[in-house]
């Protein structure tokens, strides 16, 4: 905090100036884990909350990078300050994809939207924790739209995409119908459904099914639509812009923007106590030894651990 | 525990009967998150320790299925009593080809062969936990052979698989080189590393830049072999199962397998830990209130996490 502030002011001072590279560099200190990216977060912390979070995720070849660099494209032409974090939890062995559909958005009529990959280099907790930060960052640096969009539909995936103001989940009847979106998890966390490649031979069936199973829910909440989009070809992308404002003006208008707000910031604060207590466990010496001596004496690493937890929970309300 | 007994009694007397239905519900309890799960596991905790835990990772398309059917195919075929869990990290969306590929397995020689699969259901934190509980079963339940084969190389997978006690990395030229399996950390956790399809263009590049790299560690350490492979032939496997083999009894001999199944029981205690803390922190009201109520006043995420972190560290320590 002393021989490195220089660096840290550095880059505060930039970005408050407006630079693009400064927000790249506190993003990029988020992820590698730079002592003082905390720093930079408070500092962006009172600006944070204008941009709209527009979370897409879906399983892979649904054509999410194609709809995104679509609707990216359309706010861009509208003149709003549009940037996407891409979001990969998968490793950098099975990765790359994503960066490289990243080449399409050198189109020139999307060469100014901001776009920012990440991927996984530790746990999986880390990464979520790192991009919430980056979205933070990038909210306080001045972007009006921000989509969030991960690869894939694992849980890490769905935590992210669905830590936004809007959610939206791609789907074709390719890539895995609504029975098994709704298996995933999906269902509940979508605001908005899209079946892309509409053109395609099932997407009428793909559909009447979602809707079908979104008539089911409760009646009394707010029913998802299901949209339509040939991002290919551009079709159906301004009434997806259009029904994400709709959403936004409701959200708004009803209280749950609040409430889904302060709901990403509980899971926050758990994600960092969580990952918090995993990386200082057993750097408590007297923990660790406690639990190697019951292990060696036959315990059962549940039983150690659930007296772990015990003292853990047990202690913290007694002071 | 008293109205469902019946069926944990019913459960650990097939279990003990040798059943292999008991042995797959058990699984399946684990899975599913069964409230007598944990029981079940108490019950064959002291006869855990027998079975020769095998790891094989690798990206995807380095052809480790073939690799695993072959190599447990040959232990059957020695009248090892062997099994197989397969453990599948990403979602029911993206999932699916994992149960496919078992299908080979229905030829004669290998049909006995116990195969399980494990999907994510829920974070894969909790993947871990029943994947390892399912280990720990199988292990109990007599088996001599157990491979443990994860899809992809993605944290939670490296996780699964290096809790083994042998753990092989499996790498084609096409799937990923070696540069690249260095940094998605498979070089640590590798005991052996196998060139699968070993006929194919650049093989023996990977081999050496394999052989290369490992030259660069400590000296002292063991060196992993580096072995060749035409899983698809059958070619290779009986020298792979000698060099497993060779590690178990390297192991046995220099006290390295008793110091790692030490730190797979630490492991174990660590992911309970933090998975017990995932699920009971807002659990407990007051502490949710307080941080809603910081949350409120503006405080940051970040400053709501430590110093609940330091709370829970804090206050242990004291009692």
């Amino acid at each position: 905090m002393t021989a490195e502030r220089p660096d840290l002011d550095a880059l505060m001072e930039g970005f408050d100036a407006g630079r693009i590279g400064a927000l790249a560099r506190a993003i990029s200190w988020f992820e590698n884990g730079h002592a003082q990216a905390g720093e930079v977060h408070a500092h962006a912390w009172p600006r944070i909350g204008k941009a709209w979070r527009t979370g897409v995720t879906g399983p892979p070849g649904a054509g999410k990078s194609t709809l995104v660099n679509a609707l990216t494209g359309h706010w861009q032409q509208l003149g709003r300050r549009t940037a996407l974090l891409a979001v990969d939890p998968s490793s950098p062995l099975s990765g790359g994809a994503l960066l490289g559909d990243r080449v399409r958005m050198d189109r020139e009529e999307v060469e100014k939207v901001f776009v920012r990959s990440m991927a996984s280099r530790g746990s999986l907790g880390g990464l979520s924790i790192a991009a919430g930060a980056a979205a933070d960052l990038i909210d306080a640096f001045g972007f009006e739209e921000l989509v969030l969009e991960t690869v894939g539909v694992g849980q890490a995936e769905v935590d992210i995409a669905s830590a936004a103001d809007t959610t939206i989940v791609v789907l074709t009847p390719a890539s895995g119908d609504g029975v098994q979106a709704m298996k995933a998890g999906l269902m509940e966390v979508a605001d908005l459904f899209v079946v892309n490649k509409a053109d395609t031979a099932g997407a009428p069936l793909l559909q009447n099914e979602l809707e079908g199973m979104l008539e089911l829910r409760a009646a009394g909440a707010a029913q998802p639509r299901v949209l339509t989009t040939i991002a290919l070809r551009g079709e159906g992308i301004a009434e997806l812009a259009a029904a994400i404002e709709q959403h936004r003006a409701a959200s708004l208008a009803d209280g749950s923007l609040a409430r889904r707000r302060k709901e990403r910031a509980l899971a926050r604060v758990k994600r960092l106590v969580v990952e918090g207590l995993r990386t200082q466990l057993w750097a408590d010496e007297p923990t660790r030894a406690r639990a190697e001596a019951a292990l060696l004496g036959g315990a059962r690493p549940d039983a150690v651990a659930a007296e772990l937890v015990r003292q853990l929970f047990g202690r913290r309300g007694g002071a």
